[in-house]
C-alpha cells in the first residue's frame, strides 16, 4: 500500500508529504512562540548562522516532526544545510509543523497517525537524496534510520555474496517484516543503493537511551558503519529531556487523552530511571500515590528515599488506577495482567517501544473489544469481565500520541546539543577525528549548553576566583567537574 | 444578530441549539468514562432514582455545558426532573457534551464561542419554559441566570410604575447591556414575563464564590426574590472543586494553550484564596517560582509559610513569564501593566469574571495588534516595542477556555452538594422551611458527599467508639466538626 | 509528697520554684534571639506598652513554660501586668526559660520533668495570689487552670451544702485522684478560696483545642464561671500553630530523641486535622510514606487529595515504622496494638493529652520491659517476642517534651492573639460586653495579628482601590472575609 | 598543650582518651538501635564474620566518633581486625558513642569540643600502632589521616637528605602549622616513622567529596604512596548520604541551634551539588523560599528546574535570614559579606572544612563581640551595626556540630561500601590487583549495597526475565547500568 504513496513538490520544486499544507501558518505562528522558548537553538543561529558551516552538508533527521523540531530544522538550515526529514513515530507528527517546514524549510516526510507501511515510506524517502547517494549527517532519535541503512547494507552484501534476497517471513516482528520488504524492493530497483548511502555517511547524531543502546552494540559487535556521536547521555539531554521534560508531559498526556483527575488515584510507575523519576514526581506531586516496579537495587532505593514504595507489578494490579511504562525494556505490561487490572485502568507507555505493552497479546486476546473513544484513547473490554482497560496511544509514546511531546524549553537543550553535535561531526570530517565508534560530547560543550538557556530564565552564575578554581584544580571557565560526576 | 438564531427540535419534541448533533456519540462514550469518576452522583441515582422525587419537577441550569455537566443533568432526569440547560461562560461548552445531552436528555442551548449576545440568548431559551411560567428550579453557576430573573423583575416594576423601559445606554458595561436589551425586548411582549417566572420558582443553588456573593448582597439589600442555597461553601466544594480542581485544570489549560514549559519559570499567582492556592500549588509543583499577591494578611501569612513570596504586581511585572488572576475582583491586571511585561508573558484569569484582566483596555489600545494563533490563545502586541503578551481565553476561564475545566471525580463532589441541594429545595418546597434567604447545606450531608466518593479511591474509614464520641461530644455517626471548624 | 515542695524567693521577694537558676544567663540569650523571631509580640510592646494597660492587672498563666512563653511574660508584663505563672505539661518546660522569667519578670513553678503531685502543686501556686484571690485574668493552654477553679467551686458548693469532701477514690483517673486531693487538701484551710478566686476572675484566653472544647461544653452545660475567649479558633493560630507549628516540630522531636531516617519510612499519622495535616505534611516532604486514619470522610477525602492512603490502624500495624497521634480523642493506640507492630516501631503523640496513646494499658501490661534510652525515649519490650517499640515523651506531646516544641515565629502568632484576647477581656471587664460565654476575637484583629508578622517575611501587601472593596463588598481596611471562610 | 594529654588504659590494655567514660552505656543502648537501621552492616556480619577475613589486620579510622561509627566500628571487629580510631572533625564526636567503643570494642581518641592541636594528636595516637609501623588500612574522611602520612613521608625524605625539619612558620595556614608541628616534633624522635608506616600500609578507603579530591591530585602528581578505594563516588554513597543524609541532618542541626523556624524565611545555598541538593530540598520543603548560589551552569540549570532562583550572593546579601555552604570550595561567604546581612541571619557551612565561612576574617574583625549562646551556637556582633550574625559550629559540619550528623540508615549505606573496600583492599593485598592509584568499587558490588537496604523498607525488587536481560543486553543478576550512568 505505501507504494501508491506520491510525493508533493513545493512550487521551488522540494519534494514533500504532509497531511495539509494549510496549517502552514498556523505551524509558523507557534514556531514564533517556540523560538522565545528554544534559546540555545537561537544562540547557535546568532554564534554560527554568519559562518555558514553547513554549506554543501545534506541532512536527514528521523526525529518528532513537532513545532520544536521544526526549530531545529531551520536552526540547521539557517547554518547552511539542505534538510530532510521525517518522524520516528507514528503518531508524533504535528501536521502543522510539517506543513511549514514543508512549505518554508526542508523536504518533509510525516503525518500523524503514519501506518507502519506509511512509516517507513517515509523514513525510505527522507534516506533517499536521489542521484549521488544518501545524506552526509543524519539526525536520529530512536535509531530507526540507522537501521535502515545497516540492514540495507548486510542485504545487500549478502545479496551480492549469495545472491539472497531478504525474507521477510522470517521474522515474527510485524514492523521487521515491513522494514525487511522495504529493503527487499529496494534491492531490486539499486542493490548498491544502502552502500552508496553508506560511504557518503559522515556520521549520525543520536538523542534516546533506546537508540544508544543499539548503537553501542553496534559498536561491540563491530557492526557500526559510520561514527556516531550520543547525545542522549549529554547531561544537557538525559537529566533534562528525560525528566523534565516528561515531568511536564505525563501528565499533559493524561489530561488531554482522559481529563482523568490524578489527585487522590494510585499510580503504578514501571521503571525508575531518568524518565521514570519524572513521570514519579509528577504524578506524586498532582496528589497520586505512586508506586514504583523496578529491577535495579540502586534505582529502587532512591524511589523509597523519595517516598515511593517499590513493589511488584502483580503486587498491585487490582488497585492501581493508572499505569505508565518508561522501562526501555520489552514485555513490561502483559495483557494477563491487563485483566486483572481495575475498570478503567489507564495504561500507557512513555518509553521509546510500543513492546513495552503486549499490544499484540491485547489485540489478539479472543473477544476483546476495542471502542475508540477519540484518536489515540481506546476503551479495551474483555469479554469474561465486560470491563475494561484505557490504552493510551496504542501503547506508543503517549506524551507525544496524546499531548504534544516535551516542551520547547527542555527540547531546546536536548536540540543544541544536536547541533552542536552535528557541526563536531561535519567539521572533523576530514580529521580522522571520529572513527566508527560512539562518542559522548566532551563536558565543557554540555556545560555551554546549559549556559545558553540560564539567561532566559533570569539565573545568574556566580564566577570562580582564579584562588577557587585552583583550589578544587578546574579551569576557571570550566569544565567544573569530573567526567564520571553524576549530577 | 441572537434574534436571527433559531431553536430546533429532536423527533421526540425537544428543543436545542448546539454545534454540532453528530459529536453526540462521541460525547455518549466520554460520558460513560466520567460516570465511573463520578460515585457521588451515581450514587445518587442508586439512592433516589427509585422513587423519582423530581417528578413533575422543571429545572434550569446555567453551567458549563461539559461532560462531567452531562453527568449532572442526566442524574437530575434519572430522578424524574424535566431539564433546560444553558452553558455560563461563552467558551466553556464541550460541544460533544451539549451534543448528547440534546439529543438524549434535556433542552441544550449552548456551545463553545458563542457571542455575548448569544450567550443570553442561551440564558433566555433556559430559561422560558413556555406556558406557565419559568422552572421550578435553578441551578446556577456565576448567577447569570439569577441575575437575569431579578434584572427583569425590576424593570417589570419600574415599567409598570413609570413606564420607563430599561435603557442599554444608561451602562459601560458592553454585557451589561446586552442583559437590559433582552429584557427591553422581553417587556415588549411580555411585561409579566420574569415575575411569573418569579411566582413559580422554589428556589436555586449556586456554586461559585462570585454568585454567592451576589446572593449575600441580594439577602442583605433585601431584594432576594428566592430561597437559594449555597453551594460553594460546602466544604466538600470550596475545599476541593476551587482547591484541587484548579490544582489540576490550571497547568492542563496552560499546556493546552501555550506548550510552555513550567519549570524554571517565575508565575505571578493574583489572589491566594482557595482557588489561587491550588494554582500555586500546581505551579511550584511543576517548577515554576511562584509569586503572591494578596489583599489579606492572613492569605498572604499562609503564602509565605508554603515559601512563596508575597509581593505586589508592580514588583514583578517585568520579571515574571506567567500571570494568574484568581481574584473574583475586578481591575487585577491593568492594560499599563500589561504593556511593562516580557515579551510573551502569558495572562491569564481562573476566576469568574473576564473584568480581573482589562480587556476592554487591551482591545482599545491605540495601535495594538491581536494574532490569533489558536483559538483562545491570542497574541496582543503593543506597538512601542512590537513586544506582546500572550492572552488567555480572552481573559475568561481559562481552565474551561483552552482545556475541559475540572475534572470529573472533583466536579462529582461539587454537583452531589447540587443535587442534594436541589432535592432539599423540592422537598421542603411546601414547608416554609427555606425563606427568601442563603442557605449552606447542613454538615452531615456534606460528610455524605465526602464519604461517598472515599471508596473509589480505596480509602477506610475509622469508626469512632461509643466511648470516644462522647469524649469529644459528636454523634458516632457525624457530624464530627463544630459549624466554624475550618478543614 | 508535693507537700514538700517548698517556694524559693528572689531579692525582689518573688516566689518561684525552678530547677536550677544558673541557667538564666543562657535563657536571656535565647530571649534576645528569639524576640527577633516573634515580631508580633514585639509590635504589641510598641503599641501598647507606652499606656500600661494592664496595670493593677493579675495574670496567672498555664502554659509552657518556653523561651517563646518568656517573651509572651514579658510582653505582658511590659504592659504593666503582675504575672504568675507554670507550664501546662509536665515535660514541656525549659528550665532555662523558667530561671530566667523568674529571676527577671514573674512568678514561675514549672521545670522539665514533673511528677504529676508536682504538676498539680505548681499549678495551685500559679493561681495563688494570697490575699484577694487570684488572678484577675488566666492564659491557659489545654484549660488545666480552670478545670481546677471549676472543680474547686464545685468542691466548695456541694461541702457548703452537704458537708461531703472531694473523693479521690471515686475516679479511675490517676491525674484526676490528684486534682480531687488538692482540692480536698484545699478546703480543709480555706472554704471558700476557688469562689474567692471565681468572683475576682475577668476571664481566660484559651489556645488549644483541647481546652476550648471544654469550655464550649461548660458553656452548654450552663456551668462556666467566666468570660472565655477562644484563642484557639482564630485563623492565625488554628491556620498556623497548629498546622505550621507542627509541620516544623514533629520532625524535629523525632530527629532528637531517636535520630531515625525518616526517609524512606511508613509513617501512620491518626488523624488530619490541622495538627495531622501539619504533621503528614513533614513527613511526606522528609520521604516517608504516609498513611492516615480518620474517622471524619470530609478530612479522609482531604488526605486522599494530598496522595495519602487512608486506612485503619489495624490495616498497617504490622507494616509501619512510625505512628503519630494527632486526634485530641482517646484510645487511639492500645497496648493490644502496639504489641503488633514492627520491633522499634516508633510511637508518638502530639495532640494534647497522653490518652490518645495506651500509657496506662502499656505500663500495666504483664512483663513488659521499660529500657530508657535516654529522657523521653523509652523501648517498651513485650515478653512473648522479646521485641519492643519506642515511645516518646510517655505519650505526652513529643514535639514539647523532647523537642523544644513550636518555633518562635509560629507562637509570636499564637501569642499575639493571647495578647490581643488579655487586653480585650481586661479593657471590657466593666461594660459588659463579655458574658461567660465562649467568644473569638473578631476578624479585624486575627487579619491585624497576620499583618504584624508579614514585614519580618519581606512580604508586601497588595492595597485594595475603593472600587474594587466596594466590588466585592469589602471596607478598604478589612476584614476582607466573611466569618465562615475557611481559609 | 596537646603534649600534656594523656592516655588511659582498658582493664584489658587497650588505649583510650574519651570525655566521659561513664556514658558508655548510655551509647550502647543507642547502638542498639541503630545496628537495627543499618541493615547493611549487620548483613556484612552475618556473610562475612564466620570467616574472619580481617583476621590479623590493623585498621585506623578517621571519622566522626557517633553512635553509626560504633557500628561501622563494631563490624570491622566483628570481621576479625584490631581497630584504632579518631574523629575527623573537632566538633563532630558523640562522646556515648567514643565512650562504649573505648570501653568494648577498640582504641579510641576523641571526644566532642577538641581543639586543633587535640585533634591531630588524636589523629596521631589513632595511627601509631607501636612496634612494628602503623596500621595495615585506613578508613579515612576527608583525608587527614593520609595526609599525615604523605606529609610525615615528604618530611622525613627531606630530612634525611638536607637535614632540614619542616617549618611551621612555613605556612599561613593555622592548622597547617601544627601538622608540620606534630612532624617535626616526631621526627626527632624517630626520623623513619611515617616510611615505617608507608611501608606497612596496604591501602586507604576515603568516602567525602573533599579526601577523595585530594587523592585524585596525588595520583595525578605521582606522589600517592598507597592504593585508595574512592568510596565516595560509590552510588550508594554520593547519591545517598551526601543527598539524603544532607536533606535530613540539615533542618535537624537547624532546629537543634536555632530553634528558628524555617517557613517564610529566605535562605541561601552555596552550590547545588548532591549535598547542595539535599540541603535545597530540606529548606523547600520545609516552607523557605530557596536560593542558589552556583558556578557550573549544569548544576544552575537543574537548581531553576525546581523551582529554586539562581542568583549570586551578592543578589541577596541584605535579604535571606539562612546561609548554607555546600560547595567544598573556599573563600565562599567573606566577614565583609556577613556584615551586610541581617541582623540575626544564621550563616552555617555543611561542607567538609570550616574554609567555605571566612572563620579568620571574622575573628579579626576589628571590635568584633562574639557571645556564645550554647555550645556551637555562636552570635558576632559587628561593632559599626551592633547588629549580628548566627554563627553555627564555628564554621565546620554544622549537622554533626550541632546535630547527630546523619541518621543511621543511610549511613548504613556509605559504611558498607567502607567495610566493602577495606576487605576488598585486604584481600587482594597480595595479588597486586591494586596499585597506588584512585579505584572505585566495581558496580555490581554497589548494587549489592543498595539490595541490602532495601527489605528493611519493605521494598519488593522486580526479577528480569531471561529475555529481557537480553533485549536490554545486561545479566540477570546485574549490574543493570553502564559505568557512565549517572541516576
Amino acid at each position: 500500500m505505501a507504494s501508491t504513496l506520491s510525493v508533493s513538490k513545493t512550487t521551488s520544486g522540494r519534494e514533500y508529504k504532509v497531511k495539509d499544507m494549510s496549517q502552514a501558518d498556523f505551524g509558523r505562528l507557534e514556531i514564533d512562540l517556540a523560538e522565545i522558548e528554544m534559546p540555545g537553538l537561537m544562540a547557535c543561529r546568532t554564534e554560527f548562522g554568519p559562518s555558514q558551516p553547513f554549506k554543501n552538508a545534506r541532512i536527514s533527521g528521523s526525529l518528532h516532526m513537532t513545532i520544536q523540531t521544526a526549530v531545529l530544522v531551520e536552526t540547521l538550515t539557517a547554518l547552511g544545510a539542505e534538510v530532510r526529514w521525517c518522524s520516528c513515530n507514528i503518531f508524533s507528527t504535528q501536521d502543522h509543523a510539517a506543513a511549514v517546514i514543508a512549505r518554508d524549510s526542508a523536504a518533509v516526510f510525516a503525518w500523524k497517525g503514519e501506518t507502519l507501511q506509511e512509516y517507513w515510506w517515509c523514513t525510505d524517502r527522507c534516506l533517499d537524496w536521489g542521484e549521488g547517494g544518501g545524506p552526509d549527517l543524519i539526525v536520529d532519535d530512536g535509531g530507526d534510520a540507522t537501521l535502515l541503512i545497516h540492514e540495507g547494507v548486510k542485504a545487500e552484501e549478502e545479496f551480492e555474496k549469495s545472491g539472497k534476497l531478504p525474507d521477510p517471513t522470517s521474522t515474527d516482528n510485524v514492523e521487521f517484516q515491513i522494514v525487511l520488504g522495504l529493503i527487499k524492493e529496494g534491492l531490486k530497483i539499486n542493490p548498491t543503493k544502502y552502500r552508496t548511502m553508506r560511504d557518503r555517511l559522515v556520521g549520525v547524531s543520536e538523542e534516546t537511551t533506546t537508540g544508544v543502546h543499539r548503537l553501542y552494540q553496534m559498536q561491540l559487535n563491530g557492526t557500526l558503519l559510520f561514527p556516531a556521536i550520543n547525545v542522549n547521555d549529554s547531561v544537557t539531554k538525559s537529566k533534562f529531556d528525560n525528566l523534565y521534560g516528561c515531568r511536564h508531559s505525563l501528565p499533559d498526556g493524561l489530561m488531554r487523552a482522559t481529563d482523568v483527575m490524578i489527585a487522590g488515584k494510585t499510580a503504578v510507575v514501571c521503571g525508575y530511571g531518568d524518565v521514570g523519576k519524572g513521570c514519579a514526581a509528577a504524578l506524586k506531586q498532582a496528589g497520586a500515590r505512586v508506586i514504583v516496579t523496578e529491577v535495579d537495587p540502586i534505582c529502587a532505593l532512591q524511589a523509597c528515599m523519595e517516598g515511593l514504595q517499590v513493589l511488584t507489578l502483580e503486587d498491585v494490579l487490582s488497585e492501581a488506577d493508572i499505569f505508565v511504562t518508561t522501562t526501555g525494556n520489552k514485555g513490561i505490561i502483559m495483557v494477563d495482567q491487563m485483566r486483572k487490572m481495575k475498570n478503567n485502568a489507564i495504561v500507557c507507555n512513555i518509553g521509546h517501544f510500543d513492546n513495552e505493552i503486549d499490544i499484540n497479546g491485547l489485540e489478539t486476546y479472543p473477544g476483546v473489544q476495542r471502542v475508540t473513544i477519540k484518536p489515540q484513547t481506546d476503551r479495551w473490554v474483555f469479554p469474561e469481565t465486560n470491563t475494561g482497560i484505557i490504552l493510551l496511544a496504542e501503547g506508543r509514546l503517549m506524551n507525544l500520541g496524546c499531548a504534544t511531546g516535551h516542551p520547547s524549553f527542555v527540547m531546546s537543550c536536548s536540540f543544541t546539543n544536536q547541533v552542536i553535535a552535528q557541526l563536531e561531526l561535519w567539521n572533523e570530517r576530514k580529521s580522522g577525528k571520529y572513527e566508527k565508534k560512539v562518542y559522548v560530547l566532551p563536558k565543557h560543550l554540555d556545560e555551554k549548553v546549559a549556559a545558553l538557556h540560564l539567561p532566559k530564565l533570569g539565573a545568574r552564575l556566580t564566577k570562580l576566583s582564579k584562588e577557587q578554581a585552583d583550589y578544587i584544580s578546574v579551569p576557571i571557565e570550566g569544565p567544573y567537574k569530573p567526567a564520571h560526576y553524576r549530577y
